[in-house]
């Protein structure tokens, strides 16, 4: 399984409607891509290491795939549409990370299994990045 | 519910040692933190929005707990300790981020329950932020 995860830096000034961002955008994520999102999660962020608000990152969602090409094909055809959305809930330019998920979930043992054998190299990779 | 997510940047020269990670790393904080980590994820870097690898993210780790307090009471009389583990699998400093679990998974009813109400404004951060 794959992790898209959009993170969105903490900045002066920064503007973020974690309202509008759980009930508008990620329900509008979840239509356009249909059963192609196994589930997705957001984090709200509320401090760094040093207990300072709101920390590095203001806000995070990740979006759970089967593989990169079930996030590309389902994703893609919309792209244009959901990040015309953006402006209506930050000013802010997120980052996207494409992840392996090692560990889903450690205390959930199918989980567990699922984590081996983890990819080894580049050419593993290229094997699952198109 | 919060997420206390470790996050290693990707730089040129960077080490990973994703094995060591997953099978002793993570393993040592479960151990330390007991009964007050519900659970950890592992995350490994594929690829930017781009298809560029590794990403922007090498690795990443996310320790799930209760509060923050079940966080800082649990992991932090063990922090020296895990802190002296990070050379035997990096060379990277990682970030820290804090954040509150607004939705922990779109396809479980009890997590979408969970999220209702989310925190609002600065004075909720200092109730939870000690």
């Amino acid at each position: 399984m794959i992790k898209v995860s959009v993170i969105y830096p903490n900045k002066p000034g920064v503007r973020f409607d974690h309202d509008y961002y759980r009930t508008k955008h990620l329900p509008l994520i979840k239509s356009r891509m249909g059963a192609a999102l196994n589930y997705y999660a957001i984090d709200r962020g509320l401090a760094d290491a040093a207990g300072k608000p709101l920390g590095t990152y203001v806000a995070m969602c990740h979006l759970l795939c089967d593989s990169v090409d079930a996030y590309q094909s389902s994703f893609g055809p919309h792209a244009q549409e959901i990040r015309a959305d953006v402006l209506n809930f930050t000013n802010v330019t997120s980052i996207h990370q494409i992840s392996e998920v090692v560990v889903e979930n450690s205390a959930l043992d199918a989980t567990e299994a699922r984590q081996v054998p983890i990819l080894q190299g580049a050419s593993s990779y290229r094997s699952v990045i198109r």
